[in-house]
């Protein structure tokens, strides 16, 4: 399968790419937005991040889907070349089962049911050979499912966490605890807020640094992402989407192209950060340009990501000061 | 009096710099914020945007004041050295008077009261010398006054202006022919909506430049500035401001310290607007940060516009595909 090409000047190991596990949510939604509608449709944390964490390098999903899961979705994930053995099926219960409705402008949206299904069962450990995955995402998911796949992991090379606020309102002191535990912690702006008390960006990206997590990024939806790290800020504008359709699972698909990058890179100093939200941040476009995941399994949106990606570079560009006209 | 350096190898005359035309309202605002509130202060669209642009060089302003004004704020301008010459004096009637207040976040903001004063007046021609300044910002003002004193200009470089919701409600096509008859177009992003009934920003920034200006910005607050030109898109983020005091004049400030840029390097390509941007963002942050134009009128302000200017830089510098590491 083809990968998106990062510049070699990028990598630490030219010649391979690290293996990505993301775990978290694989989910059945039904999805209700201004122009479409849809039932039963593929999703969840993990079927976004792993979906579109498979355009840059090889990815094992874990997570757990119940009696009604069907095989022609696993074999979306195996299309993909994503590795299932972790995708562990429990016929006691349905699949996690999540229906939203999105308003007008896409920024908001009404959760109308949640139905935990399996995801509240007890897990099996991971396959052998799993636990040494080199890099992990925990994508959106309870906190305990995050800090019990978390204790099954050796020495992994970088760790990167999601959540969302249902967690922080109903289980602040386990969220905690995933934070400072983890080297890359992902939220959106209005979490931040809430996770911080901070109302202003930028001291709430501060505040979770304190919380021990090594660097976080703070995802502003059409206003781009902050990057606070030891070594410093940063800040990246969004991709100009003018035909957003669907925003379920954008920032999973942040999160999975992301993670995926730095597995590519095999580096997760400052720099490659950077460059990861780059990749991150087109892909993420990409994925709310089509509807529910629809996107994310289309071998052409490798290219597209490219193309994105590229354009995304010269769009933030400055002019260097060291030109002459 | 210094200015700020802009790098010598962004001019297209390092020997020197442009003067720039300032026009708009002079007025006197009442500010009422969470944490401050005065009466009587220095305000308006050009007193702020002229402020600003004397950090960056010579600044003549046009503007009426009326009876009520004091001899101590025209000093103020003095000390600045900008050139009051077409500053005129009305006595038949007041100053434009604003009285405004803030909301808990500064995302909102109430109009209490406005009365135009002596701004409603016919004005007198531009002092002889004024009509030949190559760079002209037209800052937010009535759009047939933005007219008048576009139509006394022979053969501007460039002319920039700004508007506000005011002036799309209730002067819609004036407004609409001034933008046809100039370079630049700077505008925030509700503002953008409501002249082109596009709500997303990027299709809005299109629309604009279908009304004929060669470029546009649209003004996002807290989330930085999109430039419209012909050759490409440009994404600016904004500075991370943590103590934000008084938004009043944010706009303004940007929009004068833009013109300046442009006027200081004597370029209005688009690699020069967006360096423009840059130190136009920088000044409007620090604006911001005090109450009223407080923060315009010192002397110190030119060092923290070019301290703040290389901090966004490498705020917002993505890591080259060509570096090796």
């Amino acid at each position: 399968m083809r990968h998106v090409s990062l510049p070699v000047s990028l990598r630490a190991n030219p010649s391979e790419s690290a293996p990505l596990l993301v775990s978290g949510t694989v989910a059945y939604d039904d999805i209700l937005t201004p122009t479409d509608s849809g039932e039963h449709l593929l999703g969840g944390s993990a079927s976004y991040a792993a979906l579109a964490a498979s355009h840059f390098t090889t990815v094992r999903i874990a997570s757990i889907v119940g009696a009604d899961f069907a095989a022609a979705d696993r074999e979306r994930f195996l299309a993909r070349e994503i590795d299932t053995a972790a995708l562990q099926t429990d016929t006691s219960g349905d699949t996690f089962f999540w229906r939203g409705r999105y308003h007008d402008n896409f920024n908001t949206r009404d959760t109308l049911e949640t139905r935990l299904g399996v995801n509240a069962h007890p897990r099996a450990p991971l396959p052998a050979g799993h636990e040494t995955t080199p890099y992990v995402l925990l994508a959106n998911d309870a906190p305990a499912i995050q800090l019990d796949l978390l204790a099954q992991m050796r020495s992994p090379r970088l760790v990167a966490a999601d959540s969302m606020n249902l967690w922080i309102e109903t289980d602040l002191a386990r969220l905690r605890h995933v934070i400072s535990k983890i080297h890359l912690f992902i939220v959106n702006d209005s979490e931040a807020a809430q996770l911080t008390g901070e109302r202003n960006p930028v001291r709430a990206g501060h505040a979770l640094l304190s919380f021990g997590a090594r660097a976080a990024i703070v995802k502003k939806g059409e206003h781009g992402t902050l990057l606070f790290h030891p070594d410093g800020l940063f800040a990246l504008p969004a991709f100009p989407v003018t035909e957003l359709r669907d925003s379920t699972g954008a920032g999973d698909s942040f999160a999975g192209a992301l993670a995926a990058s730095l597995a590519v890179m095999q580096r997760e100093d400052f720099d490659a950060i950077k460059t990861a939200m780059l990749y991150a941040t087109a892909t993420a476009s990409l994925s709310i340009e089509a509807f529910s995941c629809n996107k994310l399994e289309a071998a052409s949106t490798t290219a597209e990501i490219e193309a994105r990606s590229a354009f995304l570079r010269e769009m933030t560009r400055l002019p260097s000061v060291r030109s002459s006209f």
